[in-house]
C-alpha cells in the first residue's frame, strides 16, 4: 500500500474539478477515549461536503432518487494526517473530478482552522439502472449536468 | 422531575410482562472522551433488546412493515445509574408491559457483568394507520399476538 | 406515563431561563429505513444546543473538565411530536432552568422550518467531586455563573 | 483508481497471517433511507473484528494504552461489493498481515450468511512514542508478540 500522488488521474481535455466547502465543529460524541475524533467519523464529514456539492449543482441524493438512478459507493479511501479534538473548527472540501463514465469521482480534503491538512480521501460511486445493473453511460439528467459543466456554466 | 417508582402502572388482570435479554460488549466508538459510554448510545442498546423481543414474538419491525402499521416512538425516558467502560460486558433486557390499546409499552434494564444496575428506561410507541392517524385499537396481527399472550401461550 | 405539563417546576423568585438556539439540517446518515430521522439521533441534536449554550455562558464541557467537576447526565426524556426528513432544516433550542443545587436542568425544543414543534425533551445533570460523590452545592466556578445569572448580567 | 489484487504485498519468509472472525447482525440504526447499511458503518464493523483479534492475541487497545504506545489509523480503504439489509447476519474477518516495522497491517473481509463477499478493506496503523513521533521499530511488548507469532506459537 504505497502512498498515492493523486486519487484520480487527470483526464486530458476535461474541465477542471468542481468544489464545495462546508464548515464544521467537532461534536462531543465524535471524540473517542483518546480525546480525538474517532477515525470512522470522517466518513460522515466527507458526506457533509458531498451532499453540499450535490445540492448546489443539482446532483443531490434527491435528484438521483427522483430519476431512479441508484449511485452506491463502490470504494472509499481515507488518509489520516493529524487528529481533530472536541470543539475544534474545521473545513471539509469535496472536489468532484470529471468522468465521462457513469461514475462519480469525489476527492476530499479536511483542514483545521490554521489551514493545515487533517485528512484527505476519495470516494467512487457507480450509477445503476432500475435492475441494479451498471450503466454504461450517464443517465440523461446527469449527462445534462456534465454538458453544463463542460460548457463552463459553473465557472 | 421526581424519581419514579415504575415506568408503567400495572393493569389489573393483565398477563405478566414478556422479557428478552441480549448480551453486549461496549464498542470503542461508543465511549466518549471521559472513557465512558456516551449517554446517547443507550438508545441503541435499548433498541437491540426491543428488536430481539420483537423477533422472538412475531412483532418485529418487519411484521409492522408487512402489515403497513407504522409504530413510531412517541416517548423515551432514560435513567442513568452508573457508567459503562470500553470492552465491558453487559446485558440489556426489554420488558414488554401489557396494554389493551394500540400502543407498545417497553421498559428497559441494563446490568453490568456483576448484575448491578447500569441504566433503566422506557419507550412508548403508538400504532398508526396508513394515513398516519392514531389507531383506536390494535390491528388484527397485533391483536392476535395479544390474544396468544393473554392465553398464556408465551409462558 | 402521563403527559407532562412542564419538564421542570418553576422555582419562585428564580431568574428566567437562559436560551441558546442552533440551526441544523438533517444528515443522510441520521435517517432510517422509513426515511425519517431515527429516534436515537435526537439525543445528539439536544447536545448540539446544550454545548452551544455552555460555550456562550462559560459552562462548557471544557470548563467542567478544567475545574475537575464531572457532571454526568442522570436522566433524559424525549417526547416525539412529528418526524424530520433528510435535508430538512430545523432549530434546536436549549433552555437552562434555574436550580440552586449542584444540578443542571436543561429543557429542549426542536422546531422545523415552519416553526412547528418536532420534539421536546429534557436532561438532568448532577455535579460530582473528584471522588465521584454528589456535590451538595455548586462548585465555585458554577456558583459564580449562577451569581451573574441572578444579577441579570445575561439579559 | 484501479482495482487492487491484494491490499498488502507478501513479505518473503514471513509467517502466515493471523485471523479472527466475529458474527454480527445488521442493526436498525445502521440502515439508511435506501434500506441498506450506510457505507460509513462498515468502519465500525471492521473495528469489531480488529478489537476481537487484538483481545485474543494480547495486542488490544488496552495493551497499547498500558504500554503508552499510541497506534493511530493512518490509512483506510473500503471496497463495497454488495449491500447488507436490516437484520441480515454477517461475518467480519480481520486478517493481520506480518510486518517487521512499527506498523499494523489489517485486511478485512465481510461475508453474508451465504458466504458471499459483501465488502473488503484494510487499515494501516503506525506506532508512536510518547512524543507522538513515529517509532522506527516495534516497542518491546509488540516485538514479543511478533516473536511468538514467528515462532509458531499461534498456530
Amino acid at each position: 500500500m504505497s502512498p498515492r500522488k493523486a486519487y484520480f488521474k487527470h483526464v486530458p481535455g476535461a474541465p477542471g474539478p468542481l468544489r464545495e466547502t462546508v464548515e464544521r465543529r467537532v461534536r462531543f460524541e465524535e471524540v473517542d477515549a483518546m480525546g480525538i475524533v474517532w477515525h470512522g467519523r470522517y466518513v460522515s464529514y466527507f458526506e457533509d461536503a458531498r451532499v453540499a456539492l450535490g445540492r448546489r449543482y443539482g446532483i443531490s441524493y434527491a435528484d438521483f432518487i427522483a430519476h431512479a438512478v441508484p449511485a452506491p459507493i463502490k470504494r472509499l479511501e481515507i488518509d489520516y494526517v493529524k487528529p481533530l479534538r472536541f470543539e475544534e473548527a474545521f473545513e471539509v472540501t469535496a472536489i468532484l473530478h470529471w468522468s465521462d463514465a457513469a461514475r462519480i469521482n469525489f476527492e476530499f480534503q479536511i483542514c483545521d482552522a490554521a489551514g493545515e491538512a487533517v485528512c484527505t480521501g476519495c470516494s467512487v460511486q457507480l450509477m445503476l439502472d432500475h435492475n441494479l445493473s451498471l450503466l454504461y453511460s450517464p443517465p440523461p439528467f446527469y449527462q445534462a449536468f456534465l454538458d453544463k459543466w463542460r460548457a463552463g456554466d459553473f465557472e
